[in-house]
């Protein structure tokens, strides 16, 4: 067994900017992960020492032992009697079902996110990664109808560049949809973005400067933490609890760091589907008002309620000269890979959002802005939304039941009120990197609850979205993954004796 | 006339963040100037001692002297005998076509572009202000079509979301669209953007940290210097010849400041037209090989030659290992407000920008790759195009026509080999601030050349793009412009001399 005497793909897979990247240590153990999995480094093999690494890749020895002492907490290296690290394989694999063919296309170098995305996708698999609805369970045929009778006669304003706000007709419209959810905006209040992604990194580019702080959740949503990251936010972290953001911690950090903005999202919180109550919402807007700080609201799909009653928006229950920017997408429920969005802000500074915006992408699609006001134009879509809700109830009941009976007592995990997404906290001795390939070979994915924290992940937790998976396999799924977990929890030892 | 004792609605025009923006004073004018077009501040109102506004606005008292004397130059403001200062309006008007009724709706105090983009749309008013194809001159019909064929029937996989790279059907495609224009490409090389603006932004996120140095040309596309400050970026100019840029100046700024990255638009440059030479592509290229900076090349409209040789694009001249990224929208030539484009970048940078192009948005809307990949995939859209060149050619042909014979002689410009505009230098007496609202209540309307210069504007540019035109009107809308400058011309004294 020889050592490996290149630079293991790294220099490439840490190359371009590292701002709103995961830690260098995280990197090259993902990069290893990679390399190791698709068998381009074989169990066995000896790894480079560590100051010869280090040197070749210019960085510190401090920052490859890391590096190495994660890729053992993972199961992926053992550290050698008389020295040298060992390449190994998870081995306490139950059984595998989709041990191939795993994906052809290659990724880029070291890139987890997209080898999880292709490994979602492997036949035989059962995934639960995507948090967003399945085509046809959500309202995307209509939608398609609607594009397709406006295409159908030659119209040119379908196709021009418009204003940053939005096309006048979706504006126009926007204020009725939001009606029904209690919120009063007038088209001069609201900017039509490509998504609630961009809403969200619109928000963030034109009010917070790099080094401000801003308040997140914690855990939060992966790509508001990136959007935070881009900016050079120093992002604080309020913990969740089983009603919402602690409260007491975010007036602490009000009082000492003064952030620029607290960032929430109040209704079945993704990753771990926590709804904030209305005395929390209503306390926190309090708190909005006398420190005056901004708050940003990321409201992505209140119409998948399974059960409880229904809580007002934090912008539904403010008023027109509160500072809250309220983010609304149409991918989440109604039309998966539309790529619109709203976001409703104090009217003061619509004008400095408008310049982000165009800054971004000047406008979002014309044809896509005009076939959206269409088909918000009938109303019949509030009966078809209200039935996929009750079939995404059906689903998570069906998940929840088989998860109930067969996940190990230790895992902690509770039963959202709506959303397509459930939140676990895997069994003391275990950690989501040493599962996740198991798992995936045994047929079953999920997405690691790593990207969910600004900082110090709690490397238990997992979140499953039910969105894609079709029914009939919901509670295979289940099973899957739970025997994974109690079958790594059997065999396995606290990560810290490793290496 | 009582002296004004509000704010003058300037702290709403001034809130907000302001990265990204113009210097204070110019913003304060811009304010004011909007405030007089619209009859708030009548003439003859003497405007609040600078002393007291200062106070009131916080900031010093020698920003609100200099854009006091901004609105004197711009002819809106006259130093009062005595003391003071009084608001007049440019007064040498020649004849008003269009004197209403001007926009109603509602616009953000003190938003310049906003109020530019109304004056545009104006009945009655012949615009010059859109740098891009109209409708019914664009390839939008066929594009429209056959989005009509793809929506006819129900697809699930139109609407889903897909990994930020793209669709793969577009990824596909893209490689032998870009053969056409010489450059060698394939799908892990590239991104798929919601437009060319998106991918200047992307690039620029990706590589430049706030602080670092970024040279463009000066005057450079405003969309993209917008990107560059709102990075934080420090931007060095430098000039443009009539074959590109001074490459002197440049390697003398490499040499000095070790910019990130040199942002060129070598193909009928916007503003200016100009079209950077074979040689000097050759000379630009050897010394980012040399140099090691990067490279961003912005080609717009490479197909809206009208005369001279075609010359091959930078990219199309380098080899996978230089540091070009080459940014192609699809809205300037083919169908205007579709969002979308291709960026190329150097492989081992693609997984970073794939991370910045998922914060900004996730991915571009899946039906409209869809669609683009179908549209390309018939090669006659390029007969089509040639077409589409042709009609533009001679529409360039009569405006140039009827500029020559109007203008007056003093007036500094030239006739491009492609592309949708024309750059003028009015006469030395002359201020675009000046004529800007005079030629609008004259009927007709251009982009004033401020926006693109990053520091120090030449107050007497001015770009007139006449994609948007009706053929019938372009040498009406010459020749009203040219009796506005030479009207002013005659009567005006020089800026330096007022307030």
């Amino acid at each position: 067994m020889d050592p490996v005497t290149d630079d293991l793909g790294l220099l490439a897979a840490l190359g371009g900017g590292d701002a709103g990247r995961h830690p260098l240590p995280v990197r090259i153990r993902d990069a290893l992960v990679v390399r190791i999995q698709r068998g381009e480094l074989r169990a066995g093999t000896r790894l480079p020492p560590i100051r010869a690494l280090a040197t070749q890749l210019a960085i510190s020895p401090m920052t490859i032992a890391k590096a190495y002492k994660l890729l053992g907490a993972a199961g992926y290296a053992e550290a050698r009697t008389g020295g040298g690290t060992i390449v190994r394989l998870p081995s306490r694999e139950p059984r595998h079902i989709a041990d191939g063919p795993f994906p052809a296309r290659p990724s880029a170098p070291g890139n987890l996110s997209q080898l999880l995305f292709e490994l979602a996708r492997s036949p035989g698999v059962i995934g639960f990664t995507g948090n967003y609805p399945a085509p046809e369970l959500s309202d995307a045929e209509a939608f398609r109808a609607t594009l397709a009778r406006l295409t159908a006669r030659p119209c040119e304003s379908w196709f021009r560049y418009d204003p940053p706000a939005g096309r006048e007709e979706l504006l126009a419209r926007l204020p009725g949809f939001l009606a029904r959810h209690g919120i009063a905006a007038a088209p001069a209040d609201m900017l039509v973005t490509s998504g609630a992604q961009q809403a969200l990194d619109i928000v963030v580019r034109a009010l917070v400067r790099p080094g401000e702080a801003v308040v997140a959740e914690r855990p939060a949503y992966h790509g508001l933490i990136n959007v935070l990251r881009a900016a050079g936010a120093r992002i604080l972290e309020v913990p969740l609890l089983e009603d919402g953001p602690d409260l007491g911690v975010l007036e602490d950090l009000l009082r000492r760091e003064q952030p620029r903005l607290v960032c929430v999202n109040p209704t079945f919180q993704n990753p771990t589907g926590i709804t904030m109550s209305r005395e929390k919402r209503e306390a926190l807007l309090a708190i909005i008002r006398r420190t005056g700080v901004s708050l940003l609201e990321d409201d992505h799909s209140p119409e998948m309620r399974f059960s409880g009653e229904p809580v007002p928006s934090i912008r539904a229950l403010s008023g027109p000269s509160d500072p809250v920017f309220y983010v609304r997408g149409f991918g989440k429920v109604y039309v998966p890979g539309i790529r619109l969005g709203v976001l409703l802000a104090p009217a003061a500074t619509v004008p400095r959002l408008l310049e982000v915006k165009a800054t971004t992408d000047l406008q979002s699609p014309a044809i896509m802005q005009g076939a959206l006001a269409e088909y918000l134009a009938d109303p019949a879509y509030l009966d078809r939304i209200a039935a996929i809700a009750r079939a995404y109830a059906e689903r998570q009941k069906r998940l929840t039941d088989a998860l109930s009976r067969a996940l190990p007592p230790e895992t902690e995990w509770r039963i959202p009120e709506g959303g397509l997404s459930l939140w676990l906290r895997l069994p003391p001795t275990l950690d989501v990197t040493g599962i996740y390939y198991p798992a995936a070979r045994c047929g079953v994915t999920f997405a690691p609850g790593e990207p969910f924290y600004a900082a110090n992940p709690d490397p238990r937790t997992l979140r499953l979205s039910f969105g894609l998976t079709p029914p009939e396999l919901l509670a295979e799924g289940a099973d899957r993954l739970a025997a994974v977990i109690r079958s790594m929890a059997q065999s396995s030892v606290p990560a810290s004796v490793m290496v």
